[in-house]
């Protein structure tokens, strides 16, 4: 598949001993007991190495909510109706979101983006727009089709979504930001991410999902996933199984991955369904996990899996399940904390505490 | 023992069945799936019963940081001799501690408490006082005694301690704070703490630390926490054990947990030797524990035994052992933001949501 040579970019790894050396030992010049930070440490070493400075920084830290609606939804496999998608972007623009609030307690930046949501924005933004909010139109249809009968996403449209990310990203980058956060409004993605999770992971639904007593709309789920794995053909392309499976809100994060790391920017992903973009865009280039930062445990055994298999490990474990990027601004503070002690804690060789006193 | 008369003050239990049925009508109201919010939502709920109220406000966050020295530290429990504690509280007036930077960032108050560090700051302090910065001076005495060889504190200074405590809450009280944190500068304490942990939970030090590759520190705290307690007599008495296994500040804690509970105060707790002071106290009034909020996770055995005995759960697991009230300093977005969601975020009955569109 030519897709995947045309979005394979060449991301280096963040790996540098040198500076992996100068950055542990900052950290350990601290005045704190060694590693007593604990993962704050890991972080702090992880952004040095991406922004390739003993002195990083988090600059203009913005989330990109990206929104679409899934062909999926019609077959049950969520409480909500794909209406649902559409309604909760306006109560993002009314300031009603949870991620509303979280994101200006952590003062995080955010665009909202149509990649494919099931209703035409036309008219009713002029509206939203008079009042300063606005929704990026860059839709690529009125959403994915259902991974029960056709692949949801054509190349086309698989490509455009990836091509979407990047620029997405492009963009923010010339605009001064270093730190990009992916969230997600789309009913019915969980569907999608859990059918990609099997077909990369190569797991059956029931042992991806394992939830002791499934609700009627997750065993819908096993059943409608168990069915399409079983009607696509088994593929290794991670592209494919994207196509397949949709979301063109997974398969722009994914491009938005790709390119955040090729420009050494920090990528903060959310939850679950962030994890399986980055899952998709480790295929395709493995060394993208270094630019990444799970900010949030969704609780499920999903996610779990594909932390295991990217051997990640997720900021927050509050069991949040809302999407939005909601982890994103919650986790955004610990971040910021642990640039923060390497800039301004004071080093054993400064402070007080190795002299003599009086 | 009179001291538990004197100090068991009639804590109210935060239960109430028609407010709490009010505050989850409010969070289930909220534009989200039900329960989406998780762990946030618990503590909202929470703050709500604290407070009395379905619009739970967080006023003047102040953390109360007890310096201390501990009579123990010359046995060889920590990889720190005693005079560390006072540099340490040099390093914080000095705003080069861990604490400085996370507190600022997350616009935490604090009040540095000197209840018994090994070293005189008269003098010193004038000049950090002409900075800005002081240390309030609660001097018990110049640390506690070796719990090796006697009691740590006598009858008197545990009732002292307990006092100050209570008084340093009732002051912050009057200031109009309503969120009181609890950190700890005290070099040696975690043996006190263990040594606590095993009397309350009848418990031995073997069981309590349970590390696969003990450090020689941690070797020699087993051993001398172990001669300890087959020494001292056994007792379920929470105050005799206090006195016995110390720590000024711990039983500072206590005491000002105990008065915040009283005063309807939130408490942050931060990791393990918060939590052990609220063990304390917990066994004096057991309604504390509805105050509480455990902050952090050390990823200490010790500290899950003791979370799981007071059926508490921290907000955070960074594996963060450094003491200084961090974990509270941390969480305080985190807490901020149940807060947040409950007043701000809209509810279906007032968004778009649920309403016929165009």
């Amino acid at each position: 598949m030519d897709l995947n040579d045309r979005f394979q970019i060449d991301i280096r790894s963040t790996q540098n001993k040198r500076l992996a050396r100068l950055l542990q030992q900052k950290i350990d010049s601290k005045t704190k007991p060694l590693g007593a930070l604990g993962f704050l440490e890991e972080l702090a070493l992880q952004i040095g190495l991406i922004q390739k400075s003993v002195s990083p920084r988090i600059s203009k830290p913005t989330l990109l909510i990206l929104a679409s609606d899934h062909g999926i939804t019609d077959s049950g496999v969520s409480r909500y109706s794909k209406k649902i998608t559409y309604r909760v972007v306006l109560n993002f623009l009314h300031e009603g979101a949870a991620i509303n609030v979280f994101a200006r307690n952590s003062k995080l930046g955010i665009r909202l983006v149509d990649v494919g949501v099931d209703h035409s924005f036309e008219g009713t933004l002029t509206y939203w727009l008079h009042h300063g909010h606005k929704v990026l139109s860059r839709k690529i249809s009125m959403g994915t089709r259902s991974f029960l009968d056709f692949p949801a996403m054509t190349t086309a449209e698989t490509e455009r979504a990836l091509a979407i990310g990047q620029r997405l990203v492009q963009d923010e980058s010339q605009r001064g930001c270093n730190t990009i956060g992916l969230g997600d409004i789309a009913v019915g993605n969980f569907s999608s991410a859990v059918a990609i999770t099997c077909a990369i992971l190569e797991m059956d639904a029931e042992a991806v999902v394992s939830e002791p007593a499934p609700s009627e709309e997750m065993k819908t789920t096993l059943e409608v996933v168990g069915k399409a794995l079983r009607k696509h053909p088994k593929t290794h392309d991670p592209l494919t199984i994207l196509a397949l499976y949709g979301g063109f809100e997974i398969a722009t994060m994914a491009g938005a991955i790709l390119k955040a790391a090729q420009q050494r920017m920090v990528v903060l992903v959310d939850g679950y369904i962030g994890t399986v973009a980055l899952m998709v865009a480790h295929r395709m280039a493995p060394e993208v996990v270094d630019y990444c930062i799970i900010c949030q445990h969704s609780g499920e055994n999903a996610h779990q899996l594909v932390l295991d298999h990217l051997k990640k490990r997720a900021i927050l474990g509050l069991n949040i399940n809302l999407g939005e990027g909601c982890g994103v601004a919650l986790a955004l503070p610990i971040i910021k904390n642990s640039i923060g002690f390497l800039s301004d804690m004071s080093s054993f060789d400064e402070a007080i505490l190795d002299k003599p006193i009086d």
